[in-house]
């Protein structure tokens, strides 16, 4: 029975590009492995894989009973392909906080404190002996630079750094100029329709029964993107009420000033300033320096919850 | 803060050898680290660490809050240090299935499906380019030939005998003599008290809000463990009121002929022979062929329960 990689829902550059990656890495080892996505791609992405000459993975639905499942760059159960419990997982990759996972066997479990998944990926091509292809390589170089921001990110570590320098040099590209132009691809929002903006890499956590959400969107144009708050607003509060979310948090993240302004949403929306000791402001409140959802956001949200 | 790394409750020798030997590769990288142990440790245990030379590591209790700790051998939170949410936990190092763990950060956390968690320390040691010496060698080993009852058990995989055949090498013995003296070393219960015959390797589960506790004794003498049935069953019965336990599974598994007799006790007692389509005589099962807790009892159990 093939088994399935996949990222987690509204899948960003790293979710992507360590699948195929992994899958490649699988592939040569012998085993009968398919890559697969939960969602769109973003045109981060996109440029991405028109760069290094990749195909998109298909997209995951009807998955048939006991399919066996490799989960990449995720471990929560609501960030995965729904109904979970009907496959056979085998494997996680990720480096993400431990979430809610129970497994009936062993399996091959393996999260690392580091800024990007494909960081790890590439550590498993070393492991097993293999070298990376020029394609795969420009995509886990991708991951890395779009997960970490070009190495600002506060997640980011010397692991990262090295393994992005190996991977451009084994792609041929230049880790700055390529890096640039591949965050600015992402950072056009212009052409997204509110409903898909407000959705955008977006996650689900549980915190102590509170269904938390929070969507984070990178750019070099902040005020373009803040123009359109109260359609913004609007769209997260519809979602409120349909999805019966808790709290809805949108990052606005800026690339360039390593920056970022949080718009809130839902009944518990004030917790998204108290967690950083602010007032919310007409529901947004800005953070300097902030711009990891993983390692300031999340943390902060749960310790106030 | 110096760092505590430990494996479960009721220590067996890999959670007391993967403990030494993992202290041991993080102060080679520099850590400020200690192994330690979370309970008595076997006669098995005992003959390894004479036999390479090892005192055997403290015994934690009052651990200051906040403490950073590394789990070896587990990850469910029963079979951990009593109040573990008042520690950090830093990174876990196991083979067994993934239970309830959450964290409030990204970790190391490394399981596989190996038959031993030394196996994996070893891998680490590769990794990081660090030589093995002699007596964490011959505690790895002690650790593998335990855990697979030298290869028996249904868990060994290929990794374990590549390892265990390297770390014979370094340690300076041959694997079969010294497997049979250890095994035989860790079989003879007789100056063993009945209550803590019971509580041998004690791990306790939940599963499906039951609380199922299996313990297992491994003897090369069957007829002397089970001429002590009346005074063990009721010193289960015993911890069954006292501790809440539903469940109560004693495994006396026979590691020559590499067979199980399963003794249950508790309110929920019939399910131990029902997960194996037989029904209990006198509160025992014979199962031919059974000796692995982990890949056979609990999946069996969690199927049925």
């Amino acid at each position: 029975m093939t088994t399935f990689i996949f990222g987690h829902k509204s899948p960003d550059t790293d979710a992507i590009a360590s699948a195929i990656a992994y899958a490649y890495l699988k592939k040569r080892l012998g085993e009968d492995i398919e890559a697969g996505r939960l969602g769109e791609i973003n045109s981060e992405t996109a440029y991405a894989l028109d760069y290094f000459k990749k195909k998109k993975p298909q997209l995951i639905h009807d998955l048939q009973k006991d399919t066996p499942v490799i989960l990449m760059d995720h471990n929560e159960r609501q960030q995965s392909i729904d109904g979970l419990e009907n496959f056979r997982i085998k494997e996680i990759i990720d480096h993400h906080k431990i979430a809610n996972v129970e497994t009936k066997e062993p399996i091959y479990f393996r999260t690392e404190p580091v800024g990007c998944t494909a960081t790890i990926v590439y550590q498993l091509y070393k492991e097993n002996g293999i070298e990376v292809p020029e394609q795969e390589a420009g995509m886990m170089l991708s991951a890395i630079i779009s997960d970490t921001l070009l190495f600002q990110s506060p997640t980011t570590v010397e692991k990262d750094r090295k393994a992005a320098k190996e991977l451009a040099a084994a792609a041929g590209v230049e880790i700055k100029t390529y890096g640039i132009s591949l965050l600015k691809a992402g950072t056009d929002w212009s052409a997204t329709k509110d409903d898909d903006l407000v959705r955008t890499d977006m996650k689900d956590f549980d915190m102590k029964g509170w269904k938390v959400r929070i969507a984070q969107v990178n750019t070099a144009g902040v005020a373009s993107v803040l123009n359109r708050r109260e359609a913004l607003f609007a769209k997260m509060e519809e979602a409120v009420q349909r999805e019966a979310v808790d709290l809805y948090v949108l990052m606005i993240t800026d690339v360039l000033q390593a920056d970022s302004i949080l718009l809130a949403a839902g009944a518990g929306k004030a917790k998204a300033g108290e967690a950083f000791g602010k007032k919310l402001q007409d529901g947004a409140v800005e953070l300097p320096g902030v711009i990891s959802r993983k390692k300031q956001v999340v943390p902060a949200l749960q310790q106030i919850i």
